[in-house]
C-alpha cells in the first residue's frame, strides 16, 4: 500500500466526513494548549523574527484545520506586543498534508480567515500569507531556515509505509497480544526510521531557537499490545474476519504505530538537532468531546450524529480516518456493514471498561548548529 | 457579482472541463517562450539567488498548470550552470489562483512533477518546494522581498470586479460598438485601478532585479470595441437575448478588459516600481492549437473534442472559462443550449473572417528602491 497516495481523512462535509467527525482530534489540540502557548511564545522570544514561518503538518480539512493556526497567531500577537520595541512579524503560514487531502475545502475558508485576522488582530492584508503544501512530512517540505514554529497534531502515529516483513501477523492488522516479537520489532523499527527522517527534515527547515510541538497517539504500558489504544485495531481485525477471507486480512496491516515516551526521546537524542522541552502523556477518552444527546425529541441537534450511541460515534470517528485505507484494500462494499458492527462492538466494550487512548505531547527546540 | 468567489475555470476532467479545453491558453504560453527564457535568465543573472522564489499567478488546473513552471525551472538550471561558481538555487515555487480553483487536481500531479525534477535535473528532494497560494493577485500574496521571477498567463484581462456604473450598457455584456463612451471609460478605469494594485503588490514581494512576465488579451485598434476579441462577448450577448429576459442581461457585465499596449505602459510608468523590457502584441487564432480531425472514422482521437467543428471547439473553450460566471447569474439550465448555439454562430463567423485575438506579452524588471 502506497500510504502517501492512499491515506486521507474522509473528504467533503457528509455524515462520514472527517470535517463532521473530528471532535476527538479537536480535544487533543485543546489538551496541548498550555504547552503550545509556552512553545509559541518562546519561539518568538528566542528568534525575534521580522518574518515568521509557521507550519501545521497534517492539517487535514475541516473545523480543526485553522484552529491550531489561529491559536498560534493569537499567541504570537500577545508575545510580540509584550516585547519592548517589537512589532508583529509578517506571518508566513504553511498548511501541509498529503496530496490526497481536501485542500479545496481548506482553501475556501481562507477569505473568512483573513477577514478575522484583519478584524481581530488589526493585521492588514500585507501581514499574513497562508499557503498549502502537499507532500509527506517524512521528507523536506520547506526552504532552508525558513520556519520558526512547527505544529503537528494527531499525525505522527501514521507511518510512511506499512512495516516490511509482517508475514507472521496472521489474522491481525496491528500489534496484538498474539503478535510474535518480530512484528513488534518491525513496527518499532519503522517508527524510529520515520521519526528520525521527520526530525532531520525539520532540522534543515527550522531556524535555531525555533520550536516544534508534536502530539500523537502513544503507549505507556511496558508493551504496546496491552495498551487500550491498540484495541481499536484489534476490534477492526475481529470484524474483518467475519466479512473477508482471512488471507486478504493477512496481507493488510495498519501503517500506524503509537510509540512510548522513551522510544520518542531516544530518536530525538539520536538525531541530535533538537533539545527536549516536554514529553508528556495524557489520557483521552475514545469519544472525547462528542457528548451524547439523550433526548430523542431534541430539535437542537442539527446533525444526526448527536443522536448516535457512544459506540456509533466512535465508529464514525474511526471511519472518517481509516476509510481510505480499508476501502483501497477491501473495497467499498463492506464499509457500511463493517462500521455498523464496529459501533455495536464498541458499545459492548464501553459497557465493560472506560476506554481511553494515550496521547503524547512532545515539545522541542531547534539547537544552534 | 463577487468575482473572487465565483470565477474559476471549469473543474475536473470532463468534456467541458478547463483541463480538457485549454489548448489556446497553451499556445499563448508557448508564444511567449523566447521572451520568457530571456526574462528568467536575466532574473537569475541579476539576483544570483541561493534560494529562488518563482510564482505562477492564475495557475488554473490542467495540463498547462505545471507547463510554464517546468519551462522556468529548465531555464534556471541552464542559466545557473552557465555562471562560473554558481550552483542551482533552492527553488521555491508558488502556484496561485483564486480559492475556487481546483487545487486538489493540481496537487495530485505534484509527486510526478517532483519525480521528473529529480530524474531530469538531478534536483534532490531538498532542492525544490512547490506550494499552493489561494487568493486574488489584486492584493498581497507573498512575503516581502521573496520573489525572483513572477509569471502570469491568460489572467490579467480578468478584472477584480465588474466596473461600477454600467447601467448604460443595455443589452450588452462588454464594450460593444453601441456602448456609450462612459461604458468604455468605466472599463478602462477599472483596469487601471486593478493593474496598478497588481504591480504595487508584486513590487513589495519582488527583489530588485527580479523579473515578471505577463501575458493577457489586449487590443491594438484605436477602439477596444472594434477589436475582434470583443466579438466573443458580442456573440454571447446576442445569444443570451434569445434565451433570457433583457433586464437580466442588462444587470450582467463581464469582469474583463483587454487593454491596449499604451494603456499597459501608462500604468507601469505611473506605478513606478518596474522598468519595461517588452510590451508586444501577438495575434492568436480563436481556435489556436486545437486542430480538427477530418476523418470521422478516426480511432486515434481518444477524445470526442477532436471530432467537433471549429466553432464547437471555440464554444467549448469559452465555456470552460466563462461557465462559472454565466451559471451564477443565469442558472445552470441554459448552459448546454447557449453553448450549442454559440458553436453554430462561431462556425458562421469563421466562414466570413479569420477570427483572431490580440495577446499582449509584457516583460518588466523590478527596480532597486
Amino acid at each position: 500500500m502506497e500510504v502517501t497516495q492512499i491515506l486521507h481523512m474522509n473528504k467533503g462535509e457528509g455524515e462520514t466526513s472527517y470535517a463532521k467527525n473530528c471532535t476527538v482530534q479537536r480535544e487533543i489540540i485543546t489538551l496541548a494548549n498550555s504547552i503550545m502557548e509556552e512553545a509559541v511564545a518562546e519561539s518568538v522570544q528566542n528568534t525575534l523574527p521580522q518574518s515568521m514561518g509557521i507550519a501545521d503538518l497534517g492539517c487535514s480539512s475541516g473545523p480543526n484545520t485553522l484552529m491550531a493556526v489561529s491559536k498560534i497567531i493569537d499567541t504570537v500577537c500577545k508575545t510580540s506586543s509584550g516585547i519592548v520595541g517589537s512589532t508583529l512579524p509578517e506571518l508566513r503560514v504553511s498548511l501541509n498534508d498529503l496530496p490526497g487531502n481536501d485542500f479545496n475545502e481548506v482553501f475556501m475558508s481562507f477569505p473568512g480567515f483573513y477577514e478575522t485576522l484583519r478584524k481581530e488582530k488589526g493585521n492588514g492584508p500585507e501581514g499574513g500569507f497562508v499557503s498549502g503544501i502537499p507532500g509527506s512530512f517524512y521528507g523536506r517540505l520547506f526552504a532552508r531556515n525558513s520556519m520558526h514554529f512547527v505544529h503537528s497534531s494527531s499525525t505522527l502515529h501514521w507511518l510512511s509505509q506499512v512495516p516490511p516483513s509482517l508475514d507472521m501477523n496472521k489474522g491481525k492488522i496491528y500489534i496484538s497480544k498474539t503478535s510474535p516479537p518480530c512484528v513488534v520489532k518491525a513496527y518499532v523499527s519503522q517508527f524510529e526510521k520515520d521519526f528520525f527522517l521527520f526530525l532531520r527534515s525539520r532540522a534543515h527547515e527550522m531556524v535555531a531557537g525555533g520550536r516544534m510541538l508534536l502530539s500523537f497517539m502513544g503507549h505507556i504500558s511496558p508493551e504496546a499490545s496491552t495498551e487500550v489504544g491498540s484495541h481499536q485495531w484489534e476490534l477492526l481485525a475481529q470484524l474483518l474476519l467475519g466479512l473477508i477471507e482471512e488471507d486478504r486480512i493477512d496481507s493488510f496491516n495498519a501503517p500506524y504505530y503509537a510509540p512510548s515516551p522513551q522510544e520518542v526521546r531516544n530518536v530525538i537524542v539520536e538525531e541530535g538537532s533538537f533539545s527536549i522541552n516536554h514529553v508528556e502523556a495524557f489520557e483521552v477518552n475514545w469519544d472525547e468531546g462528542s457528548s451524547a444527546c439523550s433526548d430523542s425529541a431534541c430539535d437542537k441537534c442539527d446533525f444526526e450524529h448527536e443522536k448516535l450511541s457512544r459506540g456509533q460515534r466512535v465508529a464514525i470517528t474511526i471511519r472518517a480516518v481509516v476509510e481510505s485505507m480499508v476501502e483501497s484494500h477491501f473495497g467499498r462494499e463492506i464499509l457500511d456493514e463493517l462500521f455498523r458492527r464496529y459501533g455495536e462492538l464498541v458499545d459492548d466494550y464501553f459497557s465493560k471498561t472506560v476506554a481511553k487512548h494515550i496521547n503524547l505531547v512532545v515539545s522541542v527546540t531547534r539547537n544552534s548548529e
